[in-house]
């Protein structure tokens, strides 16, 4: 396995991190995507390697050059090989219908990055209650992951109802002054339950990242007394 | 009664809108803005006239030249004449201590344009219960004022949990990315709960007018069987 | 009836705030609004439902799945069910023709909402005397949205004419620096004359929500003699 | 007549431009400010020369220097030598009392570029009547300067009413979303009545020079018939 | 002749500030612009009538409605109706090529409003020798109009050579950090030299109409001896 | 222990998030701050209570009322109580002296909320030799927290290097165009290095409580081998 | 030779400024474009000229006209002439595949300017290994260009490694809150490592123009003992 | 020679990139610097070490500690020890006389970095006769720094007029919409003039920097012939 012109391979990152490969495919043709991500697989045969930021042709593609890919067009992810067994929990807290595509990145990249993830959808502020009924299955998670776009309050409601670090995921969903996803950035910047912090606008990923390493170290902890 | 060589008396505004006169202190000298109270208040002896963004020099300046002002140095108001007899009430929700200065502002403005005034304090959604304690206190108001910083999720719970028209108030109070006030202020312009509008940053005066014409128009219609 | 797989249905909220259900389309596929609209109607069949934010695509299928539907191409959106009787007044004042696709859809929000709008058009601050030649009829409204985009000024100089609550709706209608209606916002923010407050830019529904509240408590007080 | 060593003199400019000679004072000490208007002086002495931005400490160094200088206090100038004989009017109409610092600087910057000033103030939107009552005194100058910080507003109303070029100085007075000027100066940027330009926030200097300009090149033409 | 359903026709401003009836195309269908050009013309045989911001649908509607309207695809305007006599010169500026759209705009704009323009093109500060030998041309006319985008330095420089009024129009061309002409626009607020004012970004209309203004007052006083 | 009247106690916070309670002192007066800490400590006698922000006169009446309170003037503040057990090592790494204040608010709080600091200092990117010397320290620990002004980069450089959740804190330490800690914020919230979350500028409290969350809850897993 | 209709050739820069003949084909049609560069390529036979920010269409519009152009669809960038031997060497230090258009302009750009490009890729500070391997070879060269998006933090990395003038390059390459590279912008201008300097979003052309004039006078002062 | 205790020196800087030692005091006490300054200067007794951002306090404590250090209040800098033989001259241009604090950082931190500055100043664009008069003074030189507030064109100008690479410093000078640098800061990185960079607001060390690694690598290359 060689370098491919246009790309310097990072073997030595599991090692280093734990982590998986990933593959950011904005700005990268499809071509260069798929070529790389079949790289990345010889280089990790036992472990999944992950394809993100994919669009249509992108995805097209993947599966031509790599038919055992598990593509998802909502996510907009592309996963080749096997998923690790899952070490802890993580809850993706959804506000609403709107939101699910950085939600779909966001639960495949806990999957790759090995931990179960426990998905909670349309728990908008709006309706408290629905989200007062959902309080003890959050709770019982590893780590939470919050995602929301005109609902960039919801954060810091979950943060003050359980003990779980919570990282919030704004989304750019939203009317014309949410100057896509600035102002929930703001707003669960600015939250003042404690234990929350933020990634950047739209990136499941990332929040998915954060999480899953909280949760793999954290799963013997909890299931221990404490 | 003539006009002060500095500003241009509006004699007619009472007729025109049913509100009472006001000063705005900041930018004019202590003597111009207890000179211009008192000639409204000769203007009009049997309503309260009302001066806003009063700092010390100029809370002493309208104490020395009309002793039956009532101050407040929190608020920064001074009022002088009568207040009349309110119609209709306004629950004043306040999100922190630290938001007071501006509540204050609100409760005194709310009393000068004829309503009555109903203050709610500590309410933050990082302990939710406290709001939800309250909920029924508040539906039973005719418009709401929400006062909140960093907190600024706060307008948009309370909208999801009564019926009646909510106003809200960013503050500037909050750490660096709060940016003076700014973040409150999206968060609360992208809430996704309706029935929400916003005025500007530390505004308490202004959310009190619109509340208090709200709830001056409502009375009769809410005391009646519907 | 049972909740679809993509969405938690929010069967309390007209008991809770009396306000109806509303599916907000952007973000969703044009078969999951169809979908919801559906739904709701079927559990609310004595009251409208409503669709905002509707491409061509959702009204569409919004007709193939329900015909019954009131469609509009202008204001985005879909009606199914009866619409309440209404009660109050809500003048929807609009700066220029630019701005129509917001009032359209703030002018049957109102309706769903269960006021009376009267839409009032091109009463620019350019020609004050269109204004003045209004003023009476706005003033006999119960509550006041006034929607502009290069015209920010407009709210405050309605504001001051009248006694009667003024929304105001910022368009991201503009030359280069209205920065999507960032400056009708601020402008609006900013108006001197007390009574306004504001909701998010192109909002229209929002600022039918808040102005419909008002007009609904309000009418049998601005009826009576006070 | 030489060059201080810290700045050199632009002896020019008066014949390039018919201006007269300026020193900005921010930035500089007191002694570096009043060294420079003594020397302008100096070199121009049938002509006005003027400082602008003057703190207390710098008014007091001029008037060490050159007690012959006029000093004002309020609008922080300081102008050294006679005035020109004035050729054309400029209406300066100021929104409020709190924008009057601004308003002194561009009478008095008005004044030494050789035209007259006539002051029009407290005549903001929230009362229109009063703007209206003044259409005609503003109408009679060769250029008009609108200063409004609250009340950005004001210069599109104005420039609706008059056919005289309308020149908008945004000030930085205002609550917190005004954000040191720049809502105003959005809100002039964006006023749909044509034939309005704009300054810098607070630039009452600035303003004065373009209308002055306007106003000496036009007086002969507006006194002949049309 | 009546008004359309969907605008009220101010047929006043003639006679209220001496500029023609224009029609802002942007958010308005093809149709209606062509039929309120129609319409003005109507009102108005003897004067041109202009609409601006036309895309290429809209020009095809106004040539199959009002055959006689003269068109510019670049400029994106449509003038139907006799030019008036023109009284004053505009010298229209611009620093590059990728400029021209929004000065095509100003030139004919300066037409409809009853001035004479002169263009000047490709004189960008990088190259200033270009500039400089055009000084004098420039000085000749009544007021100028200078437009960039990249090269927002221009006015001020501009401004520094003449005596002119000079009104400046960033625009929108340029790299990354110039934020859709925000940075031009700043640069034009803040240049140093005095006598210079700046309407919004790609405002080249709103440019011509201050020139046009000052150039149509000026002209006969800079043609008698001073 | 009952509620001081500017205040609702929020007693059940422990039981609901394991973390201690807290008074941020900003906005308050002296005297409430110290009140509201010694009533915390009466309901809490076991554990340590926290107040941040403390300026000094807070400082002084802390110590006045409650002389067992330990104080930090460099972090801003006071701990009343037993420090609990520590479980978990958070590192709190520094890029520079000028970060200290925010980093001594960090590490009082970590200890607060049950967690053992490493403070690691002065190892910004610019010489990147001292940060790999302390790699192998900083991987030891369950949680980092990275804290840096105008080395925003520290952060992405940090999550490169090691397996563990990264919190990052930027603090308004900088140059002009930090504009307040902006700059880091966004660099650290586009650090394309995965892992890595964000709380508000200067937060150092915020930070610590994520961090701390995390490393009780990981303490036992990463004793036990995986 | 004579100029276009639609612009004024600069003849002169050689002479004044040693660079070649440039053509920024954003806001130009295709045919302009390549007009230009026809003409300017017979002013300058003897030294190449350039074409940056040619779209697909402008690329086809130059091979038609001037077949011995050699195009770069990746860079987007056309060449016509001969280039100049390379005097010193320019690094162009590259982040990410993402990032690969903007460095392609720039070594076109470097070679066009008389200098030569060595093209480093792939080294974000994520894995700070594969940086580190290539530090002697960066170096060597006489200047260097760092091109980054997500990655901001790189050019300071540069700067603390090597004694070389650092030109960077933000590109807009990255999630939500790069808000199209002024976040990676900011990063750099805050970099705390002292040398570098910082051209404008995705200009790759404007940071090879500054490193080719650095290493085109370098380049015999390096080769000689020091 | 040991480390204090609350910084890690880095006392290999020197051999790595061949710049001196420098104390960044803005954040520091006044005895963190003065001691830093002192141990510095130990380990580095053949070459200057450099204090920038030194308030009067911290001025004083380094006269105190090491009474050899040379002060400048205007430029707040300190240096100690002797300066390095200059290789290669930097002209270093200035707007106007109110950016000379900057302006004095730049050059004293030139002469620390072993060049030779060449103070330009007062060539404002407003009156461009006067850089004119000074070009071939500027083209001598081996690198520029231009420095300017309010004249933000000036860079742009210069770079059109000479060979050598600029390094362009905004000032946070200005009026209202400067916004503490910003719009100077955009309007240098938006010069449409190749060949100039641009370090942060205010910054005259770190353009110092990157002008005096050119000068010294260049100097000999331009003594010879070429």
């Amino acid at each position: 396995v060689t370098d491919p012109d246009f790309a310097v391979l990072d073997a030595g990152r599991v090692e280093r991190t734990g982590d998986p490969e990933v593959v950011y495919a904005e700005g990268k043709t499809p071509a260069q995507t798929a070529e790389l991500l079949r790289r990345l697989a010889e280089l990790h045969p036992s472990r999944a390697v992950l394809a993100t930021r994919c669009d249509a042709a992108t995805l097209a593609a993947v599966q031509a050059a790599v038919p055992a890919a598990v593509l998802d067009e909502v996510g907009r992810t592309a996963v080749l090989g096997p998923l690790p067994s899952p070490r802890g929990t993580v809850a993706v807290v959804v506000a609403g219908t709107s939101d699910l595509p950085v939600a779909r990145e966001c639960v495949t990249t806990v999957e790759v990055y090995g931990a179960a993830p426990d998905l909670v959808v349309d728990v908008g502020v709006a309706g408290i209650h629905r989200l007062l009924a959902r309080r003890d299955r959050i709770e019982r998670a590893d780590a939470v992951v919050v995602i929301a776009g005109m609902d960039g309050a919801l954060p810091g409601v979950v943060a003050g109802l359980v003990s779980v670090p919570v990282v919030a995921v704004p989304t750019s969903v939203g009317y014309g002054a949410s100057f896509g996803g600035l102002a929930a950035l703001l707003t669960m910047l600015n939250a003042c339950a404690p234990g929350v912090s933020v990634v950047n606008i739209d990136n499941g990923y990332g929040g998915a990242v954060v999480a899953a390493r909280i949760a793999r170290q954290t799963t013997r902890a909890r299931a221990a007394p404490s």
